[in-house]
């Protein structure tokens, strides 16, 4: 239960920040309008960092179910916790993205475009294209849980895990993040979407539920790959 | 008495390079005008960093009221130490923006716009919504604090310290930093809103006093709330 | 023959990265586009991080002929281990060329400009200038080897490594990139031009061969002149 | 002997990037033209971290006679070792500034701007005011100073020195580099502004040599006086 808590609280703060970053740089009148690209990932690097040294005494920080399942999947994290761990990172990306709803509260009256207040809250593609969009997404995440594997693999940067992990999402988001906005994440992105569909946001548009199942999907499946290859290869 | 010096000197440096890295933004001629969102948080995470190198084998390297309150609240800091450190920190936040009215002295002249002489003292909202912001500091010096709990509670992490705050300030700044300019701390906007009532800048506008208890308030509420949000969760 | 694997693994996961970021800025509609050379740099840097860290653990992670030639000059790696380094390191940055392919598969066909699709691939010269561009990749190589030589020297630093390093590349990035955008390794170039000539890219144009020697010879030599450098001065 | 040796090349590799990051900038034609001043924080800040990596295991890797006269002047450091510590800073900042002439030898006559190409190797004050220049050169070396003797005292984070000292000098330009470029060390001033007055580049301007003293006496003043501030406080 305690490490429920921790993937609920962990994933809330990546979401905080996450989340946080795209509203700070696509809301009207915010002061960080504009800032571009670099600090989108820089701080959704931060977001999972933070989230990590939140939660990683507590729980393993996966803060991500493609991550447990993939994980899962090659036997390092045993599947009767699969469920818990799930629903604390959906519950807590949930939670994150109506403490940012809060937080830029007349920032959502002040911006007319529907589009920049959803990109707030979830993933949509750059350029529609299902077959590659999905596997954008999984590609993305078999990215990052081989690099997870491989971090975890590299004790001689234990004390510095968390930053690194970062160090790897800054880098997928710069590198991968350009034809779908990297969710590399069901929670991250399914929580959110479910806030955008339920929370009094000022004219909003829809929630795009027609896509919502490629950043489920994509990255299950590329996490399940990304673990299945690093134990192949190391 | 040592801890006390410690605080002003390293809120002295927190304001030196903080207050700074908007003069070099804001101010007309400025080699870095215009430098951007990111530049800006970057530069006031690593002056948060830098203040705790130079305070922490000293003090306790809080440099921020709120911190010293909150943690006081959980009973981590002896509530009899904190008027000193208080005094230290507003008085280090003086003298600081002392020193960036010095250093950028032929730039205030140059300079037209009032709003930005006073943004390189003082914080001020995007949008003006009393509840909002009060919402937004408070929320802000809650993650700050509940972050700062949970980096110290990882020991794993412990030689790296503070450049983890570093990273936890430049993620506040880019995700939580557009509604109002991210004070999160009472000295750094209290302090050098006096610098700028009392310093003689070239055609200053007022030093909007009708603000300053916001983030006065905000911070200290929000760092109560996320120092027992933290030990009620761990 | 888990070293070669290691070098191929880590050298995909250099250029998924490398190649992704050049993809992500330079290709249309990409949510990156236009983020500019702080973007790239930092990328290339973490990619050269992160496929560190992956390959790390069994093998040297040079995954630079350059390196492994420069280090087999001076005596610090076996010249016998050099050939299936040099294999590993080449397939290495086709496959991961091929992954970028596929990850930002519509946006070849939204990107009007070959020049655009060529540069996620291979490097070409700012200004054509065949003596100094050969001298650019000579210093770049040079400095990276030489560079390289000496964080390996620093026991103090042995944990942080593969960050340092990353730090170095951002750092040859920013500094030395602006003349020849800074292959220094043969197989960064090599490999994904090999793949830009295969692959059934939309609309590309030619693969530049009459300039591909530049980037193989330039850093041999700068890796073989850094690292004799390196051990005459210290 | 070796120790001198070890401040010229640390020193040279600190010029190749410092001046690097800047032809990066402001040549024309350059990949990273335009890229702003974060870029040239970030480049001027790895600059001297690696500067450090490469020398600080045989010398004291100052690289900066203020910083040298500053140590010697509270007796960190013995006076009769300044002298050879200083020249080999400057003959190394020359050095390095001959490497970056050659490095970006065909965007010299690219350049339209001479004060472009001037600005690769000295500064120039952003409004002119000579007891303000002289202030805020002499400010900016203080807190380096105090910065590094800090830094030094903080035995927790050993092992990450050089990057630390990476943040302070990335600070320091964010912050204070506004009114006049931050020279902050003699050396990477004056060794850059002999080159460029000696070196054969196309349609330059003049060196400037009325305001050179400035980044001279402005740092080592400042140096003093931060040296001992820091002995006085702690």
């Amino acid at each position: 239960m305690a490490e429920v808590i921790a993937e609920f609280v962990g994933t809330m703060i990546l979401i905080i920040f996450g989340a946080g970053v795209i509203a700070a740089v696509n809301l009207k009148d915010s002061k960080a309008e504009g800032a571009g690209w670099l600090t989108i990932a820089v701080g959704w690097g931060f977001a999972v960092a933070l989230g990590v040294y939140v939660s990683g005494t507590v729980s393993e920080a996966h803060l991500n179910p493609a991550v447990t399942i993939g994980f899962a999947a090659i036997g390092e994290f045993p599947w009767n916790q699969v469920p818990g761990y799930i629903i604390g990172q959906l519950l807590g990306a949930i939670a994150g993205a109506v403490v940012i709803f809060l937080h830029y509260y007349p920032h959502w009256k002040k911006t007319d475009d529907p589009g920049a207040k959803f990109s707030v809250f979830a993933t949509a593609p750059a350029i529609k294209h299902t077959p590659s969009n999905f596997g954008s997404e999984l590609i993305g995440t078999a990215v990052l849980v081989f690099g997870l594997l491989a971090i975890g693999a590299n004790t001689f940067s234990e004390g510095l895990n968390p930053l690194v992990v970062g160090v790897l999402i800054i880098a997928i988001g710069l590198s991968l993040g350009g034809p779908t906005g990297y969710a590399i994440n069901p929670a991250r992105d399914l929580g959110p979407r479910i806030a955008h569909a339920l929370l009094p946001i000022n004219k909003k548009g829809p929630s795009d539920w027609a896509y919502a199942w490629i950043p489920i999907l994509g990255p299950i499946t590329g996490g399940v790959i990304g673990a299945f290859a690093y134990t192949m290869i190391f």
